[in-house]
Protein backbone atom coordinates (compact mmCIF):
# COMPACT_ATOMS: atom_id res chain seq x y z
CA UNK A 1 0.00 0.00 0.00
CA UNK A 2 1.20 3.44 -0.49
CA UNK A 3 1.99 6.13 1.76
CA UNK A 4 -0.26 9.06 1.47
CA UNK A 5 1.88 12.54 2.24
CA UNK A 6 -0.54 15.39 4.29
CA UNK A 7 -0.10 18.69 4.78
CA UNK A 8 -2.45 20.86 7.45
CA UNK A 9 -1.74 24.47 6.97
CA UNK A 10 -3.37 26.23 9.92
CA UNK A 11 -3.84 29.57 8.41
CA UNK A 12 -6.44 32.88 9.65
CA UNK A 13 -8.87 34.07 7.21
CA UNK A 14 -10.17 37.46 7.36
CA UNK A 15 -13.99 37.72 7.94
CA UNK A 16 -16.11 38.50 4.69
CA UNK A 17 -12.71 39.32 2.81
CA UNK A 18 -12.96 36.48 0.18
CA UNK A 19 -10.68 37.94 -2.13
CA UNK A 20 -8.16 38.19 0.73
CA UNK A 21 -8.99 34.49 1.59
CA UNK A 22 -8.69 33.48 -1.80
CA UNK A 23 -5.33 34.20 -2.01
CA UNK A 24 -4.39 33.12 1.10
CA UNK A 25 -5.24 29.73 0.38
CA UNK A 26 -3.73 29.66 -3.33
CA UNK A 27 -0.38 30.34 -1.67
CA UNK A 28 -1.06 27.31 0.40
CA UNK A 29 -1.88 25.38 -1.75
CA UNK A 30 1.07 25.91 -3.54
CA UNK A 31 3.48 25.42 -0.81
CA UNK A 32 1.65 21.89 0.20
CA UNK A 33 2.56 20.89 -4.16
CA UNK A 34 6.04 22.17 -3.47
CA UNK A 35 6.39 19.68 -0.43
CA UNK A 36 5.16 16.54 -2.77
CA UNK A 37 1.91 16.73 -0.65
CA UNK A 38 -0.90 14.23 -1.45
CA UNK A 39 -3.71 16.20 0.23
CA UNK A 40 -3.59 19.47 1.97
CA UNK A 41 -6.58 20.30 4.20
CA UNK A 42 -7.39 23.95 5.04
CA UNK A 43 -9.73 25.07 7.88
CA UNK A 44 -12.97 25.26 8.16
CA UNK A 45 -15.30 27.97 6.44
CA UNK A 46 -11.10 29.50 5.26
CA UNK A 47 -12.80 30.96 2.27
CA UNK A 48 -15.37 33.64 4.00
CA UNK A 49 -14.40 33.61 7.91
CA UNK A 50 -16.39 32.48 10.56
CA UNK A 51 -17.77 34.95 13.63
CA UNK A 52 -20.85 36.32 11.43
CA UNK A 53 -23.37 38.61 12.82
CA UNK A 54 -26.03 36.83 10.90
CA UNK A 55 -27.58 34.90 8.03
CA UNK A 56 -27.60 37.87 5.39
CA UNK A 57 -23.61 38.43 6.14
CA UNK A 58 -23.12 35.13 5.86
CA UNK A 59 -24.81 35.25 2.00
CA UNK A 60 -23.11 37.94 1.38
CA UNK A 61 -19.78 36.35 1.51
CA UNK A 62 -21.41 33.09 -0.06
CA UNK A 63 -20.44 31.11 -2.96
CA UNK A 64 -21.77 28.62 -5.42
CA UNK A 65 -19.67 25.64 -6.69
CA UNK A 66 -18.97 27.52 -9.38
CA UNK A 67 -18.21 30.58 -7.94
CA UNK A 68 -14.35 31.95 -7.76
CA UNK A 69 -12.64 30.08 -4.82
CA UNK A 70 -13.79 26.73 -5.81
CA UNK A 71 -13.00 27.28 -9.45
CA UNK A 72 -9.69 28.30 -7.94
CA UNK A 73 -9.58 25.41 -6.25
CA UNK A 74 -10.52 23.13 -9.40
CA UNK A 75 -7.76 24.42 -11.53
CA UNK A 76 -5.44 24.46 -8.81
CA UNK A 77 -5.83 20.74 -8.16
CA UNK A 78 -5.89 20.08 -11.83
CA UNK A 79 -2.23 22.03 -12.12
CA UNK A 80 -1.02 20.66 -9.05
CA UNK A 81 -1.90 17.13 -8.56
CA UNK A 82 -3.28 18.18 -5.68
CA UNK A 83 -6.08 16.67 -3.90
CA UNK A 84 -7.42 19.97 -1.49
CA UNK A 85 -10.17 19.81 1.32
CA UNK A 86 -11.18 23.17 2.80
CA UNK A 87 -13.98 24.61 4.37
CA UNK A 88 -16.55 27.22 2.49
CA UNK A 89 -19.63 29.21 2.99
CA UNK A 90 -21.79 27.25 1.01
CA UNK A 91 -24.84 29.28 -0.92
CA UNK A 92 -28.08 27.86 -1.44
CA UNK A 93 -31.65 28.71 -2.39
CA UNK A 94 -33.71 31.14 -0.80
CA UNK A 95 -30.85 32.96 0.97
CA UNK A 96 -29.83 30.08 3.32
CA UNK A 97 -26.24 28.93 3.54
CA UNK A 98 -24.50 26.26 4.84
CA UNK A 99 -21.56 25.54 6.67
CA UNK A 100 -19.56 23.48 4.17
CA UNK A 101 -16.37 21.75 3.06
CA UNK A 102 -15.31 20.86 -0.48
CA UNK A 103 -13.29 17.91 -1.78
CA UNK A 104 -11.31 18.73 -4.97
CA UNK A 105 -9.48 15.88 -7.05
CA UNK A 106 -7.14 16.31 -10.25
CA UNK A 107 -9.58 14.78 -11.89
CA UNK A 108 -12.02 17.47 -11.44
CA UNK A 109 -14.67 15.81 -9.55
CA UNK A 110 -15.75 18.15 -6.78
CA UNK A 111 -17.83 16.44 -3.27
CA UNK A 112 -19.32 18.65 -0.72
CA UNK A 113 -19.89 18.12 2.55
CA UNK A 114 -22.43 19.87 4.47
CA UNK A 115 -21.90 20.09 8.42
CA UNK A 116 -24.30 18.00 9.71
CA UNK A 117 -24.33 19.30 13.94
CA UNK A 118 -24.10 22.88 14.27
CA UNK A 119 -22.17 24.16 16.89
CA UNK A 120 -23.68 27.91 19.32
CA UNK A 121 -24.24 30.58 16.75
CA UNK A 122 -24.23 28.74 13.55
CA UNK A 123 -27.29 27.14 13.92
CA UNK A 124 -28.69 30.62 13.69
CA UNK A 125 -27.05 31.30 10.57
CA UNK A 126 -26.06 28.03 8.93
CA UNK A 127 -28.85 25.25 7.35
CA UNK A 128 -27.40 22.01 8.62
CA UNK A 129 -26.58 19.20 6.36
CA UNK A 130 -28.78 15.67 6.42
CA UNK A 131 -26.21 13.71 4.15
CA UNK A 132 -23.40 11.20 5.97
CA UNK A 133 -19.74 12.76 5.79
CA UNK A 134 -18.54 11.29 2.26
CA UNK A 135 -15.64 8.83 1.19
CA UNK A 136 -14.17 9.40 -1.90
CA UNK A 137 -12.18 6.20 -3.54
CA UNK A 138 -9.09 8.71 -4.55
CA UNK A 139 -6.13 7.79 -6.60
CA UNK A 140 -3.79 7.48 -3.09
CA UNK A 141 -6.70 6.31 -0.70
CA UNK A 142 -10.26 6.57 0.23
CA UNK A 143 -10.78 9.75 1.79
CA UNK A 144 -13.53 10.94 4.60
CA UNK A 145 -14.89 14.33 5.12
CA UNK A 146 -16.41 16.25 8.21
CA UNK A 147 -16.29 19.52 10.04
CA UNK A 148 -15.58 20.87 13.48
CA UNK A 149 -17.99 19.93 15.86
CA UNK A 150 -19.19 16.66 13.77
CA UNK A 151 -15.76 15.18 15.19
CA UNK A 152 -17.55 15.30 18.98
CA UNK A 153 -20.26 12.57 17.83
CA UNK A 154 -18.46 9.85 17.85
CA UNK A 155 -21.59 8.24 16.14
CA UNK A 156 -21.32 10.33 12.87
CA UNK A 157 -17.39 9.37 13.10
CA UNK A 158 -18.23 5.85 12.81
CA UNK A 159 -20.07 6.34 9.49
CA UNK A 160 -17.11 7.15 7.43
CA UNK A 161 -14.75 4.65 8.68
CA UNK A 162 -17.50 1.88 8.62
CA UNK A 163 -17.79 3.05 4.97
CA UNK A 164 -13.98 2.28 4.65
CA UNK A 165 -12.14 5.42 4.99
CA UNK A 166 -8.18 5.27 5.34
CA UNK A 167 -8.25 9.14 6.07
CA UNK A 168 -10.53 11.52 8.07
CA UNK A 169 -9.87 15.22 6.94
CA UNK A 170 -11.52 17.59 8.89
CA UNK A 171 -11.99 21.63 8.45
CA UNK A 172 -12.04 23.15 11.94
CA UNK A 173 -12.51 26.20 13.59
CA UNK A 174 -11.89 25.38 17.25
CA UNK A 175 -12.62 28.18 19.81
CA UNK A 176 -9.90 28.49 22.96
CA UNK A 177 -11.37 27.23 25.72
CA UNK A 178 -9.84 27.31 29.57
CA UNK A 179 -8.56 23.81 30.59
CA UNK A 180 -6.24 22.43 33.31
CA UNK A 181 -2.25 23.37 32.99
CA UNK A 182 -0.21 20.61 31.07
CA UNK A 183 -3.30 19.07 29.40
CA UNK A 184 -3.99 18.78 25.78
CA UNK A 185 -6.82 20.33 24.51
CA UNK A 186 -10.10 18.07 24.66
CA UNK A 187 -10.53 19.04 21.27
CA UNK A 188 -7.26 17.32 20.32
CA UNK A 189 -7.79 14.89 22.91
CA UNK A 190 -11.35 13.59 21.16
CA UNK A 191 -9.52 13.31 17.85
CA UNK A 192 -7.35 10.95 18.89
CA UNK A 193 -9.56 8.59 20.66
CA UNK A 194 -11.73 8.79 17.47
CA UNK A 195 -8.51 7.57 15.45
CA UNK A 196 -8.20 4.77 17.97
CA UNK A 197 -11.14 3.63 18.05
CA UNK A 198 -11.71 3.32 14.11
CA UNK A 199 -7.93 2.33 13.64
CA UNK A 200 -8.36 5.73 11.10
CA UNK A 201 -5.73 8.53 10.10
CA UNK A 202 -7.48 11.49 10.81
CA UNK A 203 -5.92 14.97 9.56
CA UNK A 204 -7.66 18.10 11.77
CA UNK A 205 -6.45 21.69 10.30
CA UNK A 206 -7.82 24.40 12.63
CA UNK A 207 -6.98 28.48 12.08
CA UNK A 208 -5.73 31.10 14.38
CA UNK A 209 -6.17 34.99 14.18
CA UNK A 210 -8.56 36.49 16.74
CA UNK A 211 -11.50 37.84 15.00
CA UNK A 212 -14.55 39.55 16.52
CA UNK A 213 -13.23 38.85 20.18
CA UNK A 214 -12.99 34.99 19.50
CA UNK A 215 -9.93 33.39 19.70
CA UNK A 216 -8.73 29.51 18.64
CA UNK A 217 -7.27 26.81 20.08
CA UNK A 218 -4.53 26.47 17.40
CA UNK A 219 -4.55 22.92 17.34
CA UNK A 220 -3.97 21.35 14.44
CA UNK A 221 -3.37 17.74 14.58
CA UNK A 222 -2.75 14.55 12.63
CA UNK A 223 -2.90 11.39 14.43
CA UNK A 224 -2.36 7.73 13.20
CA UNK A 225 -4.42 4.74 13.60
CA UNK A 226 -3.05 3.91 16.66
CA UNK A 227 -4.59 7.40 18.01
CA UNK A 228 -1.28 9.19 18.66
CA UNK A 229 0.06 12.72 16.95
CA UNK A 230 2.06 12.47 14.02
CA UNK A 231 2.28 15.93 13.89
CA UNK A 232 0.95 18.86 15.60
CA UNK A 233 -1.18 18.31 18.92
CA UNK A 234 -0.22 21.37 20.88
CA UNK A 235 -2.20 24.50 21.13
CA UNK A 236 -0.04 26.53 18.44
CA UNK A 237 -2.34 29.64 17.64
CA UNK A 238 0.10 30.88 14.53
CA UNK A 239 0.13 30.25 10.66
CA UNK A 240 1.79 26.44 10.80
CA UNK A 241 2.05 24.01 8.34
CA UNK A 242 1.70 20.06 9.64
CA UNK A 243 3.46 17.42 7.42
CA UNK A 244 2.81 13.71 7.88
CA UNK A 245 3.06 10.64 5.86
CA UNK A 246 0.18 7.87 6.44
CA UNK A 247 1.22 4.36 5.97
CA UNK A 248 -2.93 3.81 4.91
CA UNK A 249 -2.04 0.07 5.17
CA UNK A 250 -2.10 0.27 9.31
CA UNK A 251 -5.82 1.76 8.29
CA UNK A 252 -6.37 -1.12 6.55
CA UNK A 253 -5.93 -3.30 9.34
CA UNK A 254 -8.53 -2.97 12.08
CA UNK A 255 -7.10 -6.09 13.93
CA UNK A 256 -5.79 -5.29 17.05
CA UNK A 257 -5.68 -8.33 19.17
CA UNK A 258 -5.77 -12.23 17.97
CA UNK A 259 -9.63 -12.14 18.43
CA UNK A 260 -10.43 -8.67 18.08
CA UNK A 261 -11.54 -6.34 15.13
CA UNK A 262 -12.04 -2.65 16.39
CA UNK A 263 -14.98 -2.55 13.63
CA UNK A 264 -16.65 -6.47 13.98
CA UNK A 265 -16.31 -6.40 17.98
CA UNK A 266 -19.22 -3.45 17.24
CA UNK A 267 -22.81 -4.95 18.71
CA UNK A 268 -25.09 -2.77 17.15
CA UNK A 269 -27.88 -5.14 17.88
CA UNK A 270 -27.70 -3.72 21.64
CA UNK A 271 -27.23 -0.11 20.58
CA UNK B 1 -26.62 18.68 44.34
CA UNK B 2 -23.68 17.04 46.60
CA UNK B 3 -20.36 16.24 45.80
CA UNK B 4 -19.12 12.15 45.76
CA UNK B 5 -16.03 10.85 46.50
CA UNK B 6 -14.67 7.96 44.77
CA UNK B 7 -11.67 6.17 45.25
CA UNK B 8 -10.10 3.92 42.71
CA UNK B 9 -7.31 1.27 44.04
CA UNK B 10 -5.00 -0.32 41.57
CA UNK B 11 -4.29 -3.73 43.27
CA UNK B 12 -2.25 -6.66 42.32
CA UNK B 13 -4.65 -10.13 42.11
CA UNK B 14 -3.21 -13.55 42.03
CA UNK B 15 -4.61 -15.75 39.23
CA UNK B 16 -6.85 -18.27 41.23
CA UNK B 17 -6.27 -17.36 44.79
CA UNK B 18 -9.82 -15.86 45.75
CA UNK B 19 -9.07 -16.24 49.48
CA UNK B 20 -5.80 -13.94 48.83
CA UNK B 21 -7.70 -11.98 46.76
CA UNK B 22 -10.88 -11.23 49.03
CA UNK B 23 -8.63 -10.41 51.72
CA UNK B 24 -6.88 -8.04 49.53
CA UNK B 25 -10.34 -6.52 48.43
CA UNK B 26 -11.45 -6.22 52.20
CA UNK B 27 -8.17 -4.31 53.30
CA UNK B 28 -8.69 -1.99 50.17
CA UNK B 29 -12.17 -1.38 50.90
CA UNK B 30 -11.68 -0.60 54.33
CA UNK B 31 -9.27 1.57 53.28
CA UNK B 32 -11.59 3.48 50.72
CA UNK B 33 -13.60 4.03 53.89
CA UNK B 34 -11.41 5.30 56.11
CA UNK B 35 -11.23 8.32 53.50
CA UNK B 36 -15.17 8.74 53.98
CA UNK B 37 -15.38 7.37 50.62
CA UNK B 38 -18.94 6.91 49.13
CA UNK B 39 -17.92 4.84 46.04
CA UNK B 40 -14.74 2.18 45.36
CA UNK B 41 -13.89 0.80 42.81
CA UNK B 42 -11.76 -2.26 41.96
CA UNK B 43 -10.05 -4.20 39.05
CA UNK B 44 -12.17 -6.03 36.61
CA UNK B 45 -11.62 -9.53 37.55
CA UNK B 46 -10.26 -8.83 41.07
CA UNK B 47 -12.05 -11.53 42.87
CA UNK B 48 -10.00 -14.53 40.77
CA UNK B 49 -7.00 -13.00 38.52
CA UNK B 50 -7.54 -12.86 34.78
CA UNK B 51 -4.80 -14.73 32.43
CA UNK B 52 -6.62 -18.17 32.56
CA UNK B 53 -5.81 -21.00 30.33
CA UNK B 54 -8.77 -21.98 29.44
CA UNK B 55 -12.87 -21.95 30.78
CA UNK B 56 -12.45 -24.72 32.68
CA UNK B 57 -9.64 -23.32 35.25
CA UNK B 58 -11.93 -19.82 35.37
CA UNK B 59 -14.65 -22.18 36.21
CA UNK B 60 -12.57 -23.82 39.53
CA UNK B 61 -12.28 -20.09 40.70
CA UNK B 62 -15.73 -18.52 39.61
CA UNK B 63 -18.58 -17.71 42.26
CA UNK B 64 -22.16 -17.01 42.05
CA UNK B 65 -23.88 -14.37 43.64
CA UNK B 66 -24.02 -15.56 47.32
CA UNK B 67 -20.36 -16.75 47.06
CA UNK B 68 -17.80 -16.06 49.70
CA UNK B 69 -16.40 -13.11 47.59
CA UNK B 70 -19.80 -10.47 46.70
CA UNK B 71 -21.00 -12.29 50.27
CA UNK B 72 -18.21 -10.28 51.82
CA UNK B 73 -18.44 -7.23 50.02
CA UNK B 74 -22.15 -6.92 50.64
CA UNK B 75 -21.38 -7.20 54.55
CA UNK B 76 -18.62 -4.75 53.75
CA UNK B 77 -21.14 -1.93 52.01
CA UNK B 78 -23.22 -2.53 54.95
CA UNK B 79 -21.23 -2.12 57.79
CA UNK B 80 -18.90 1.07 56.10
CA UNK B 81 -21.69 2.58 54.14
CA UNK B 82 -19.57 2.11 51.23
CA UNK B 83 -20.30 1.13 47.54
CA UNK B 84 -18.45 -0.97 46.09
CA UNK B 85 -18.01 -2.42 42.25
CA UNK B 86 -15.15 -4.65 41.64
CA UNK B 87 -14.92 -7.48 38.95
CA UNK B 88 -15.47 -11.24 39.39
CA UNK B 89 -15.29 -14.23 37.99
CA UNK B 90 -18.90 -15.05 37.45
CA UNK B 91 -19.97 -18.90 37.72
CA UNK B 92 -23.06 -19.38 34.95
CA UNK B 93 -24.80 -22.62 34.58
CA UNK B 94 -23.47 -25.60 32.51
CA UNK B 95 -19.56 -24.42 33.10
CA UNK B 96 -19.44 -21.20 31.79
CA UNK B 97 -18.47 -18.14 33.33
CA UNK B 98 -18.81 -14.39 32.72
CA UNK B 99 -16.86 -11.35 33.09
CA UNK B 100 -18.82 -9.65 35.47
CA UNK B 101 -18.82 -6.74 38.03
CA UNK B 102 -20.85 -5.69 40.92
CA UNK B 103 -21.99 -3.00 42.17
CA UNK B 104 -22.84 -3.51 45.65
CA UNK B 105 -24.92 -0.72 48.24
CA UNK B 106 -25.25 -0.51 51.65
CA UNK B 107 -29.19 -1.02 51.21
CA UNK B 108 -28.14 -4.87 50.36
CA UNK B 109 -28.94 -4.29 46.99
CA UNK B 110 -26.54 -6.20 44.57
CA UNK B 111 -26.70 -5.16 40.74
CA UNK B 112 -24.61 -7.58 38.44
CA UNK B 113 -22.98 -6.29 34.52
CA UNK B 114 -21.74 -8.81 32.17
CA UNK B 115 -19.11 -7.63 29.98
CA UNK B 116 -20.39 -7.31 26.38
CA UNK B 117 -17.54 -6.67 24.56
CA UNK B 118 -14.76 -9.03 25.00
CA UNK B 119 -10.98 -8.53 24.73
CA UNK B 120 -9.07 -11.07 22.92
CA UNK B 121 -8.60 -14.74 24.20
CA UNK B 122 -11.98 -13.86 26.89
CA UNK B 123 -13.68 -14.63 23.94
CA UNK B 124 -12.65 -18.68 24.16
CA UNK B 125 -13.71 -18.27 28.05
CA UNK B 126 -16.36 -16.11 28.82
CA UNK B 127 -19.86 -16.08 27.95
CA UNK B 128 -20.59 -11.93 27.10
CA UNK B 129 -23.18 -10.44 28.72
CA UNK B 130 -26.00 -9.01 26.31
CA UNK B 131 -27.76 -6.71 28.83
CA UNK B 132 -26.97 -2.94 28.60
CA UNK B 133 -24.75 -1.31 31.74
CA UNK B 134 -26.89 -0.93 34.53
CA UNK B 135 -27.40 2.85 35.33
CA UNK B 136 -27.96 2.83 39.33
CA UNK B 137 -29.92 5.35 40.99
CA UNK B 138 -28.01 4.95 44.24
CA UNK B 139 -28.05 7.38 47.16
CA UNK B 140 -25.00 9.62 46.44
CA UNK B 141 -25.62 9.92 42.36
CA UNK B 142 -26.85 7.93 39.84
CA UNK B 143 -23.92 5.39 39.03
CA UNK B 144 -23.07 3.35 35.90
CA UNK B 145 -20.92 0.21 35.53
CA UNK B 146 -18.92 -1.03 32.23
CA UNK B 147 -15.68 -2.99 31.91
CA UNK B 148 -12.80 -2.61 30.34
CA UNK B 149 -13.06 -3.21 26.67
CA UNK B 150 -16.28 -1.90 26.46
CA UNK B 151 -15.01 1.44 26.74
CA UNK B 152 -13.24 1.54 23.64
CA UNK B 153 -17.00 1.13 22.02
CA UNK B 154 -18.48 4.72 21.88
CA UNK B 155 -22.18 3.71 21.21
CA UNK B 156 -21.61 1.76 24.32
CA UNK B 157 -20.50 3.94 26.78
CA UNK B 158 -23.97 6.75 25.17
CA UNK B 159 -26.25 4.03 26.79
CA UNK B 160 -25.87 5.37 30.13
CA UNK B 161 -24.97 8.30 29.33
CA UNK B 162 -28.24 8.72 27.77
CA UNK B 163 -29.63 6.87 30.91
CA UNK B 164 -28.36 9.80 32.98
CA UNK B 165 -25.24 8.46 34.61
CA UNK B 166 -23.39 10.85 36.37
CA UNK B 167 -20.39 8.74 37.02
CA UNK B 168 -19.43 5.68 34.95
CA UNK B 169 -17.19 3.11 37.00
CA UNK B 170 -15.35 0.80 34.80
CA UNK B 171 -13.02 -2.11 36.25
CA UNK B 172 -10.35 -2.64 33.80
CA UNK B 173 -7.04 -4.64 33.53
CA UNK B 174 -5.37 -2.81 30.72
CA UNK B 175 -2.88 -5.15 28.76
CA UNK B 176 0.71 -2.77 28.96
CA UNK B 177 1.30 -2.29 24.76
CA UNK B 178 3.68 0.65 23.50
CA UNK B 179 3.31 3.95 22.43
CA UNK B 180 5.47 6.66 21.70
CA UNK B 181 7.73 8.68 24.41
CA UNK B 182 6.18 11.31 26.00
CA UNK B 183 2.43 9.89 25.20
CA UNK B 184 -0.37 9.45 27.53
CA UNK B 185 -1.55 5.84 27.71
CA UNK B 186 -4.42 5.70 24.49
CA UNK B 187 -6.80 3.59 26.70
CA UNK B 188 -6.89 6.85 29.32
CA UNK B 189 -7.10 9.42 26.06
CA UNK B 190 -10.97 6.76 25.49
CA UNK B 191 -11.77 7.44 28.68
CA UNK B 192 -11.41 11.26 28.37
CA UNK B 193 -13.31 11.80 25.34
CA UNK B 194 -15.92 9.48 26.35
CA UNK B 195 -16.32 11.98 29.44
CA UNK B 196 -16.49 14.87 27.34
CA UNK B 197 -18.68 13.90 24.58
CA UNK B 198 -20.95 12.76 27.67
CA UNK B 199 -20.39 15.07 29.92
CA UNK B 200 -20.08 12.54 32.38
CA UNK B 201 -17.73 11.64 35.22
CA UNK B 202 -15.65 7.85 34.68
CA UNK B 203 -13.76 6.12 37.00
CA UNK B 204 -11.21 3.39 35.40
CA UNK B 205 -9.91 1.14 37.80
CA UNK B 206 -6.88 -1.08 36.33
CA UNK B 207 -4.64 -3.26 37.93
CA UNK B 208 -0.52 -3.93 37.95
CA UNK B 209 1.14 -6.68 38.99
CA UNK B 210 2.80 -9.34 36.04
CA UNK B 211 0.61 -12.27 35.87
CA UNK B 212 1.42 -15.72 33.39
CA UNK B 213 3.57 -13.40 31.15
CA UNK B 214 1.17 -10.32 30.91
CA UNK B 215 1.81 -7.06 32.40
CA UNK B 216 -0.44 -4.13 32.45
CA UNK B 217 -0.72 -0.39 31.87
CA UNK B 218 -1.39 0.57 35.37
CA UNK B 219 -2.96 3.72 34.41
CA UNK B 220 -6.35 3.74 36.72
CA UNK B 221 -7.63 7.30 36.31
CA UNK B 222 -10.83 9.43 37.67
CA UNK B 223 -11.90 11.88 35.08
CA UNK B 224 -14.21 15.29 35.46
CA UNK B 225 -17.50 15.47 33.21
CA UNK B 226 -15.10 17.93 30.76
CA UNK B 227 -12.78 14.85 30.11
CA UNK B 228 -9.98 16.11 32.16
CA UNK B 229 -8.16 13.98 35.22
CA UNK B 230 -8.82 14.37 38.89
CA UNK B 231 -6.31 11.97 39.38
CA UNK B 232 -4.41 9.08 38.00
CA UNK B 233 -3.83 9.16 34.30
CA UNK B 234 -0.17 8.07 34.43
CA UNK B 235 1.25 4.76 33.69
CA UNK B 236 2.12 3.77 37.14
CA UNK B 237 2.28 -0.04 37.64
CA UNK B 238 2.44 0.25 41.27
CA UNK B 239 -0.58 -0.38 43.94
CA UNK B 240 -1.84 3.13 43.44
CA UNK B 241 -5.06 4.05 45.64
CA UNK B 242 -6.63 7.13 43.63
CA UNK B 243 -8.98 10.18 45.19
CA UNK B 244 -11.30 12.38 44.08
CA UNK B 245 -14.42 15.03 44.77
CA UNK B 246 -16.89 14.52 41.96
CA UNK B 247 -19.20 17.72 42.04
CA UNK B 248 -21.82 15.51 39.94
CA UNK B 249 -24.17 18.45 39.19
CA UNK B 250 -21.54 19.28 36.54
CA UNK B 251 -22.84 15.73 35.02
CA UNK B 252 -26.28 16.92 35.23
CA UNK B 253 -25.59 20.09 33.15
CA UNK B 254 -24.95 18.84 29.37
CA UNK B 255 -24.73 22.30 27.61
CA UNK B 256 -21.62 23.08 26.55
CA UNK B 257 -22.51 26.97 24.63
CA UNK B 258 -25.37 29.10 24.56
CA UNK B 259 -26.72 26.66 21.95
CA UNK B 260 -25.43 23.15 22.37
CA UNK B 261 -26.39 20.29 24.47
CA UNK B 262 -24.19 17.02 24.06
CA UNK B 263 -27.07 14.41 24.02
CA UNK B 264 -29.81 16.88 22.15
CA UNK B 265 -27.47 17.64 19.57
CA UNK B 266 -27.26 14.04 18.51
CA UNK B 267 -29.03 13.18 15.48
CA UNK B 268 -30.05 9.32 15.80
CA UNK B 269 -31.95 9.44 12.49
CA UNK B 270 -29.17 9.45 10.66
CA UNK B 271 -26.46 7.17 12.48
Amino acid sequence: METLRVVCHQLAPRIGEADYNRALTERSIRAAANLNAHVVVLPELIQSGYVFTDQDEAHTVSETLDGPTLSLWKSLALELGIIIVAGFCERLSAGRVANSAALVEPTGRLTVYRKAHLWDREKLIFTPGDSPPPVVDTAVGRIGVMICYDLELPEWVRLPALAGADLLCAPVNWPEGARPAGERPAEIVRVQANAAVNRMFIAACDRYGEERGVNWVGGSVIVDADGYPLAGATSHPEEHQLVADLPLAQARDKSISGHNHVHQDRRPGLY
